[in-house]
């Protein structure tokens, strides 16, 4: 400690996310809707470990993730902090095998952790929100339509506006690109092509031509990708498609099916839609994928993605866990929405009522506060010796929006002067008044 | 990737605890019992970053938690995870100074990251549940007496039996230090003294002479923090003691103070327990102390501790900012009573009904599905391809309290057969019966 008497500049790393009360509260309004509907939908809650074995975390990393991760030594144990919550998920259902009962069916809130180059709206340490279903052995098709219906019951809830689900199958691409003669680099393709809409089609093809992909095929597969309609309408093309090969044809049967069954989940049809351009830059999925844009904010791009995977879990369990999930990046998502409209109204409390005591005595005060809260109403005391002006004055800068007062009249009467901080009016009122109208 | 198929053993490190289902779920009941306690006394919530510069957390570690930080580098950062919530809310009060109202009351629940030597009931990464009040400049002494209300509301509810606050004031044992001639050692001596519920009178002893502290010095410490008896007894003979400097008499007025406003806050007098032998480790506190024992499992140690600090932040502010709050260490206590009977009752699902379908076409099942869920009750539906047998099994090895059949018959007549898996019994009623049933 020599540096005792030396002040410190006090700021956090850039690429990390840090918000005020009054966004906070925001932020885990956010949080709690997204629980609520993961709950909703029977899905349990898991935690798994911030710092893992990095032995077992890049057994699944790709290329892009390994530059990214935090990894570090200590006492000999070679460690990385989680960049996802999905590759600990495959080695927590191998880890847990025979604990756990199939489908199983969780969800994980949680900060993962990517040392990106710092820029707007990418962070190194964020929120995930991520459901996922893993079987044992085999898994309904019914759990990939299902995704679609907990994305729309948060994002109807989270009320940001219209928003697209976009699906798609690997097995469509995979398929292709096997067809074209291209299967080797597909892991490769799958990544440019993820990267279009930020890199544009110009240098995308010219990134496929440097993997070696020939011209004519990189036309193909820009084609390919380019058929746009409704979802009939692209379905009605994949399958009059001259793309012969089982892996292509199980890839549009699966499609289809999920999207007929997402309408039994009650997903509109302007909702869900099949855009064949959709990769995801993940190596792991080998099914179904998804992308989530807000109507109001395409710039924000994808707020919520995912897939099926099949075989996420063998390098650990030795046998086939085929799983499907998404995750809602809320960090980025927030963070890109703080400054608009959306995110107006706030508060930086909690507390419906600041009880101010003007006694010396605070028993009577106190026990208000006591009932008020046992009535399930966030209840603050002012107890800095104050003028009654800068008390109210505190209620007010916090947004709380009444306040109690108690002094010696209140007490004689058993009342309490409560204030409405927003129209100022005030009226003497018992405490169970108190609790009807600010519940 | 080139482990790509080399089987790896799934293993979390030890010191770091991930739970099944079924605990997860008690444990996040408890975080949430927790959250709603710390709300209903107006704590605003916070959540600041896990990876923090060194040189800001390094400014407050002590000597022992600096051997126990996780320390790295990475692009010429020097990083640490956060060890514990206190310093980083210093850092981030300092930071936002001009933004927040004083006093700040805030909450914080999150991980933080300690590399001790792994033993039973120490973790490396362990939940820590905290509320600070901060006010600019000064601070009354009844957010003091607020503290252990707050403790009482949530170990009520969390329903672990009797437990007991035991409270003290620093300045009383930093007064009688100085008035020993042994105020140089203080910081030591409190560590010390902080150990001896492990560690024993006499090894203690020892360890006060090879710190430099007079056998005879060592003697008087010891004969004080001996003093027992009840809050009036133990007070009565502080103020007749004959340790005679301002701190000593400060501290002593203080601790008074603030157990007569506990009374008034409704917290008993069996509950709020002064005990000269509680000094707290960590070298910030400058006022009360506050450790919590469970009566039913003494072994587990405090519970729940803190303390008031006046200087955490002026390293960083340059300015007062004085303090108090508390701390649950919720994973070592969750960790501690996993065995015990206070946590039967198992679920691995919070889902409170099972849909399952008879029929292929899944539209009125998922519909029922969808109606429940609007009602606020979590569904599941069955989606595997299985005998009813099978589907029913589910439902009881996750302990699902209810089935909801649905089969050509249901359809038509527009019911579902409602089956409690706890009694066995199954009737046929309408989805809203179900609701009132269910819910």
């Amino acid at each position: 400690m020599d540096n005792k008497n030396k002040k410190i500049v006090p700021k956090i790393l850039s690429g990390f996310m840090e918000l005020l009360p009054e966004d906070q509260i925001i932020f885990n309004r956010w949080l709690d809707i997204i629980k609520k509907n993961f709950e909703l939908f029977g899905f349990a809650p898991l935690d798994t470990v911030i710092i893992e074995k990095s032995e077992l975390l890049s057994a699944k990393t790709g290329k892009e993730t390994e530059k990214q991760i935090y990894r570090f030594s200590r006492g000999g144990d070679d460690l990385t902090l989680r960049y996802d919550l999905t590759v600990p998920l495959a080695r927590y259902v191998a880890q847990c095998l025979n604990d756990l009962n199939f489908p199983f069916r969780r969800y994980q809130i949680g900060k993962v952790f990517r040392g990106e180059r710092p820029q707007k709206g990418r962070f190194r340490e964020f929120y995930q929100c991520d459901i996922d279903v893993v079987g044992d052995g085999e898994l309904s098709l019914l759990n990939d339509a299902e995704i679609p219906a907990v994305i729309c019951a948060i994002f109807r809830e989270l009320n940001l506006g219209d928003f697209v689900i976009k699906i798609n199958n690997r097995k469509i691409l995979n398929g292709l690109f096997k067809f074209l003669g291209a299967a080797g680099d597909s892991t490769e393709i799958l990544r440019v092509i993820d990267k279009l809409p930020k890199i544009g089609e110009q240098k995308a093809a010219k990134e496929l031509t440097l993997l070696g992909v020939k011209k004519n095929i990189v036309g193909k597969i820009m084609d390919f990708i380019r058929i746009k309609g409704s979802n009939e309408k692209i379905l009605s093309e994949l399958k009059s498609s001259s793309v012969l090969n089982d892996l292509f044809a199980e890839g549009v049967r699966e499609l289809e099916q999920t999207l007929e069954y997402a309408k039994c989940f009650g997903v509109p049809e302007k909702t869900i839609r099949l855009d064949l351009a959709i990769a995801r830059g993940l190596d792991y999925y080998t099914g179904a994928v998804y992308e989530t844009f807000l109507s109001d904010y395409p710039e924000i791009g994808s707020v919520c993605s995912g897939g099926r995977y099949d075989n996420l879990a063998e390098f650990y369990a030795g046998k086939k866990l085929p799983g499907v999930g998404v995750s809602i990046g809320l960090t980025r998502l927030f963070d890109q929405l703080k400054g608009t409209r959306t995110l107006q109204n706030k508060r930086a409390s909690l507390s419906k009522v600041l009880v101010i005591p003007l006694v010396d005595d605070l028993t009577v005060p106190l026990e208000v506060a006591s009932k008020l809260r046992g009535a399930g109403i966030p209840t603050e005391v002012f107890f800095a010796d104050a003028k009654a002006g800068k008390k109210f004055n505190y209620a007010n800068k916090l947004g709380i929006p009444f306040a109690a007062v108690i002094g010696e009249e209140e007490i004689r009467k058993n009342t309490i002067a409560l204030k409405n901080m927003d129209s100022g009016e005030q009226k003497q009122v018992s405490v169970e008044e108190a609790i009807k109208i600010i519940g």
